[in-house]
């Protein structure tokens, strides 16, 4: 087989787990509690930049990871050399896989501190073991899609284009951050593996160093216009934006009859820079080139070149988004909420803390989002327990689970369950939307939100409330422990 | 083959390339410059989190990617639905590979602003299509191993444990950056697959779940000592540090007749903790346990907590090293600096910018360090035109590339070049090293740094010096330009 034969394939994650779930793993295998069902709620406390919303995404890498789950021997023979495993607990290793339930909120769904966005429901090592990956996973793609949710809306309309590979934290930075990007609303990416993997469009035309390689930046643009008369969006600040740049990118055009084309530029004063290229472009007639602009851009940058007046068709953000630069962690936690007794029943667990934000929401849960039927806006979202439903034919009242005072009752209006069942007993059930679907569907979401909740700055805090049932176990559990 | 035996394979990421340099690649196909030889260099300007010294990392995988280049039948169909580029050069992609030269400081090496740290010489195609490859690996490992120095740095000899890969940027950021941190100083990683890929320590021993699986703490902990009576670091945060952790791990050790222990702190005020912690083991007898701390730390909280005498003997470090939170992009970047004629001649280029920090340094460069003959510490770093050569018997007058008439004339030094040629005509001359050698060598080149240059804050700025001819060839090159 030629290597260009060779089929590309997928790297193995199931060693990338945190020790800690190993150790923890061969205890429950020898201290009896390898079978006891377990669940683990994924759950995150703060929205990164002050944001009134996140957005949820890594969920299909997550699919990939659970179906591919399988230690190979030499994986077993690394294991075995850390003198800490039985033999026995490394010969069930052998034959691991997942044989549990996960329920998630699907990709694109706004999401809210406190509410679980995924539900783990498995023997105790299995459900331990898959922590890193299922927190790295969704972490990662979140912490971009949110972001970019951000730095979209900025933009007001105008194409974002996504272009941080270079400065991406690794690889799966770049790629699935790509893809995230994409999903929230980015138009295009410089990324070209995202095209091939996920169908997210791969954009990019030259460089300074291409302008470099002629003797003169006319050269240069004219021989790109020559390759590429229908693709012409030419880099005009290599020397003089406005003394050199744009009158060679004009005389380029022009020899080649282009209309349709574009000018980035990437420093300088790019509000007032962009009106002069308006201008310059215009009074040569040439009304339908595209200004781009990319230089440290992000939500901030955008919203004030934009009341500035600034003349820019279309956006190029790089570090600031491919990192998530200014808040640059996603802190999703996974935490245990319940344990089955062997008859089935489920025994609610509770983690206290000092914090009373840190205290946990226990027992096997649902989540609800309230739509307003007149607006069609989400009012809320409600965390029950399992059992619970919610019938939106009759009122109902809500109320703040930490100032239980503030109540809310509410009719018209339509609940829809936000989690889905993603694996059952171990078998993938969930569909593997194309990532232009699910960019859809994160667009039709966050049209669901309120502008208040949008804004960059000082948003409206959605309501995430509890049950009163839940509410009140909750209660009860604390005054125990207390 | 059975799954299990299914030997575990890299990814390919020849496709993971900014979109503009098959662009550009095409246009140099179609004009005639795929021939030319240019030359590259890779520098960067800013020091994360404003420190003294900046570690490089990441030429390994950059390595692996430059040996793994190809273009698949697939890569090259989803190039050609893009109706961008000519059949010619698909048919050319089919059989492309790196035949350049690339030279490279060490893994390891501490480096500074403006100086080379790696100089590409290839083919236009070539050498402009790995840009994204380059810079995605040195500026994310570089990233993670500087942040990682700082932080061991500050920890004054006690061990650091990364413990962040649930909050890393993907998978590489997980596993790549454990591999930088462990370059860089940390002790052991909790990612366990970086122990199998590159010989990191994984380390960990529970978390909090563990505990609540238990119908007590006592019992968590009583289980967890006999079945790890080698390796009981207990968790003792779950319920109440001081009344109920400690007492029950002081009654566990006893049971279990164990005394070279531990406990780890994830909460609360740990330098009051560990204080008190401390006194409760050291009256139990346990004098040998000792104590870890893991919530939210960096170099600052841990050079505060040292400050103010906690008692604490490892830490484990997260998301803020994983990711670099407080300053999560390396920025280092990939210019033109010279093309050769067809007759061999070397063409220096130079990009002018209104900052003069951002103008580049023209033509074909070496690279030295001077240490100082008696104290062996570093005195500065010198960028020479490659035909120049150091003659470190001869004393040596430096000075300032901004400020020349700062000058130094230093006598009694050794010059130690510090580019070292990776690929030669496209084949690896580079050994494959460990990377615990890594880690021994970049501790040996730390240690010849001042520690005025290693502060945390406001460190001395190292100087990075131009030869005479180097400092004539730019000015003569900008009086042209400008």
């Amino acid at each position: 087989m030629n290597q260009h034969d060779t089929p590309r394939v997928r790297e193995n994650y199931t060693m990338l787990c945190d020790f800690y779930e190993l150790t923890m793993g061969n205890g429950y295998f020898k201290c009896g509690k390898r079978d006891t069902i377990t669940y683990f709620d994924v759950f995150f406390r703060d929205i990164p930049d002050g944001g009134g919303y996140a957005v949820c995404a890594g969920l299909d890498q997550l699919i990939d990871y659970i179906n591919d789950l399988h230690f190979t021997d030499e994986d077993i023979e690394c294991l075995r050399r850390k003198n800490t495993f039985s033999e026995d607990f490394l010969a069930y290793l052998k034959n691991f896989s997942f044989t549990g339930d996960i329920f998630a909120v699907p990709e694109g769904t706004p999401i809210f501190p406190g509410e679980p966005i995924m539900v783990v429901r498995a023997p105790a090592i299995e459900a331990q073991f898959i922590e890193t990956f299922v927190l790295l996973s969704i972490n990662h793609q979140s912490l971009i899609a949110t972001k970019t949710s951000r730095i979209v809306g900025a933009a007001e309309g105008r194409p974002v284009a996504e272009f941080g590979s270079r400065r991406a934290q690794g690889t799966a930075g770049a790629i699935l951050g790509a893809r995230a990007a994409y999903i929230a609303g980015c138009s295009s990416s410089a990324c070209t593996i995202a095209e091939e993997r996920f169908g997210v469009p791969a954009s990019g035309t030259m460089a300074h160093s291409w302008v470099q390689m002629f003797d003169s930046e006319f050269e240069a643009f004219d021989t790109y216009c020559s390759i590429y008369p229908e693709n012409a969006t030419l880099l005009i600040d290599t020397y003089n934006v406005l003394k050199s740049g744009v009158p060679n990118a004009i005389k380029a055009f022009k020899k080649h009859g282009i209309t349709k084309c574009g000018v980035r530029i990437d420093s300088g004063d790019v509000a007032y820079l962009s009106r002069k290229v308006r201008k310059m472009m215009d009074e040569a007639g040439l009304t339908d080139c595209k200004i781009v602009v990319s230089n440290s851009l992000d939500e901030h940058i955008i919203r004030d070149l934009i009341q500035q007046g600034a003349r820019i068709d279309a956006f190029g953000v790089g570090e600031r988004l491919i990192t998530s630069r200014s808040s640059p962690v996603f802190g999703g936690v996974y935490k245990l909420c319940a344990v089955e007794k062997e008859n089935g029943e489920i025994i609610p667990k509770i983690k206290i803390s000092e914090n009373i934000e840190k205290i946990t929401n226990p027992h096997f849960k649902k989540l609800y989002r309230l739509f307003d039927n007149e607006s069609g806006k989400a009012i809320a979202d409600l965390i029950c327990l399992h059992h619970e439903t919610i019938d939106d034919s009759k009122p109902l009242t809500i109320f703040d689970p930490h100032f239980t005072w503030k109540k809310k009752t509410i009719t018209n209006f339509t609940a829809k369950e936000l989690l889905e069942p993603v694996f059952v007993n171990g078998k993938c059930v969930y569909p593997r939307y194309k990532v232009s679907e699910i960019r859809a569907f994160c667009q039709e979401q966050i049209d669901t939100l309120w502008d208040e909740v949008k804004r960059l700055d000082n948003p409206h805090r959605y309501y995430v409330d509890l049950s009163e049932e839940l509410w009140n176990l909750k209660h009860k559990l604390l005054s125990e422990k207390a």
